[in-house]
């Protein structure tokens, strides 16, 4: 039987002070919550999202749906994030464009989307809106903030900017800084979109779509979520609907249709300057330059921290967060590290559950079990 | 002092078979040449050029240049290819935009630039061009032919095709066949090219360059170029002519603003449908596919063989050369592996000298030496 769900919104009219000074609202954030909070108000988990995901986490908005939400593997009744035991919630993020205020919501002042006019976010600032939705909720403690990639890095700031409500963070194929590599990757995606004559500085709702650009920007970005070896498993050098290549410009290689059909079916789902001002989020992380210091930022944290990378992960290589770790531990704070052999890159914490439900269960287990 | 040589030019008539079946030609091949044929007219090599290279391989065109040819620290006297032993020749290949035929020729049935009228190329058929001019120079044997990345693979190729004029290949950070990841990178590239609108379908010439396209293929292939390592130390998240991030789209990042440049620059140089059919090219490589297994390939050729790698090179790693340096060896031929400890990822055949200079002038020598 499926589990159904449905998206909740809550909006609030106070500006939030963003980290680059400017006010910002009002705001309005999409949300899902699975499990009930108990009584005491303290058995609740935010997952985050990735740089393309949404609120929907887990189970399914209609009988009809024929997929669940993004990390269904991994929450609900007996699973890891286990709803008979946790009250879990995940929200779109500040900037999206799954329901929460983003670039393609309406500017209360122009009443025309933002556009360009939405001001540059943060990490900080996707969590500052994160913490008014779990006060709304009436959740007192967060048993724990989980997240894989850029979701990662918002546990991270989670457990520094609120270290009284966090108790743990599940932090997974993530960094405490976006890599040069990643930042050109980034910049080269932001190239494709703005560089498309459809774009037209931002202002393209209601006309045309950049969706040249869009779909070239995940194109790209999917190379770098999978692994050589994965690749290699899944395509090598098969040809797509033919024994000999052909010699023309058509499809060729079946790594070829694929990438095709990820970027067009990326454009039917995203906003592209939504992609925009997220890719530049992740660019402005870096908790190293934020705080002075790896060891100045998790200084006054109270978080039990649970690291998880996975050996073919070159985007976010393991050694970044092992190192991490290290330098957690050296403040004498509790931390897991685990690098999950695992052969399908970056994209892992999306594909791999039989190692990674077993630690984050063992993690939320210890956590929840102490007072 | 400067060495100063100049570009020449080579035209052919009759027409050449190329591997899709087709019969091509006239045909123009520019080339340079550096140090003398001698009287037995074997202490020739011909080196073969990358994706963006051109003939100008070594030395100077004018007193006046700043830059010399591409590979000037491995090619001049008492270099590794050392002009005052060795009669070496560097073309530019078929399918080039630099003096060779390519898309942006004239096509004489037509008057007009070829664009798309252009046929699909292979390695076979760059080799084959080579040929031409090497008959042309009246060199009767190569003592070697030496190239790397796209260059290598043509050196592969000559080793097969001409068993008994090539007496030694030096490959250097290449592959006996493209992997899925490099297809995928190059489809991404051929795409942001493809979906300029100013490509008009390859008919450009004279009108405005599909410029933003181009640049895009550029960027990507420049960061595929550089290893996460060189990246960090040449980049690392320094800011660009700032101190503190100032959240907007402008440049933050130097790797940034590296990378706008390099595509900008390119544009300059290069011809977008040329970076089309090249990368074509270097996608339907594949000597397992075309002769049924690597040991086939090999079985006839006489010559000796270098293969170099690098450790970072992440876009043709190191094993892949290593396991065909062995598939070559069990055929009782001479094989010699070596993998550079470099930190420039695929560019270090392009940077690395102190290992490869001697690597190749004591390769070389034992070639020279033997009858």
């Amino acid at each position: 039987m499926k589990m159904l769900v449905e998206t909740k919104y809550f909006s609030f009219d106070e500006k939030i002070k963003l980290e680059n000074g400017l006010e910002f609202g009002p705001i309005t954030v999409a949300y899902e919550t699975y499990g009930e909070l108990n009584e005491t108000r303290d058995n609740a988990i935010l997952v985050l999202h990735a740089l393309s995901g949404d609120a929907h986490a887990a189970g399914y908005h209609s009988e009809d749906d024929k997929k669940p939400g993004w990390w269904d593997s991994m929450i609900g009744p007996g699973k890891p994030f286990d709803t008979n035991k946790y009250f879990v919630i995940c929200s779109n993020f500040l900037g999206g464009c799954k329901g929460t205020t983003g670039p393609s919501s309406i500017n209360p002042a122009t009443g025309k989307p933002y556009g360009m006019d939405f001001p540059i976010i943060t990490v900080e600032d996707m969590v500052k809106v994160q913490k008014k939705l779990i006060d709304y909720l009436g959740v007192k403690k967060l048993l724990s903030v989980a997240g894989g990639s850029l979701g990662g890095m918002q546990a991270l700031e989670w457990a520094i900017m609120y270290p009284d409500i966090v108790r743990s963070a599940a932090v997974i194929a993530s960094a405490t800084k976006l890599s040069a590599q990643n930042i050109a990757f980034n910049e080269v995606g932001r190239n494709a979109i703005i560089s498309d004559p459809n774009w037209n500085n931002g202002d393209y709702y209601g006309n045309e779509l950049p969706a040249r650009g869009l779909a070239l920007a995940r194109m790209i970005g999917h190379i770098t979520y999978l692994s050589e070896e994965s690749m290699h498993e899944k395509f090598g050098r098969k040809l797509q609907d033919k024994h000999h290549v052909d010699f023309n410009f058509d499809v060729n290689f079946q790594v070829e249709s694929y990438l095709r059909y990820q970027g067009q079916s990326f454009v039917d789902r995203f906003d592209a300057n939504s992609y925009l001002f997220i890719s530049k989020a992740m660019d402005y992380f870096d908790l190293h330059e934020k705080y002075g210091s790896l060891a100045h930022a998790f200084k006054d944290s109270k978080s039990k921290f649970l690291f998880i990378t996975f050996t073919t992960d070159w985007l976010f290589p393991p050694e970044e967060l092992k190192t991490a770790a290290r330098t957690i531990m050296s403040l004498g704070k509790e931390v897991t590290y685990c690098n999950i052999d695992a052969p399908f890159g970056h994209d892992s914490f999306l594909l791999e559950f039989e190692h990674q439900s077993r630690i984050i269960s063992n993690f939320l287990a210890g956590i929840s079990t102490q007072p």
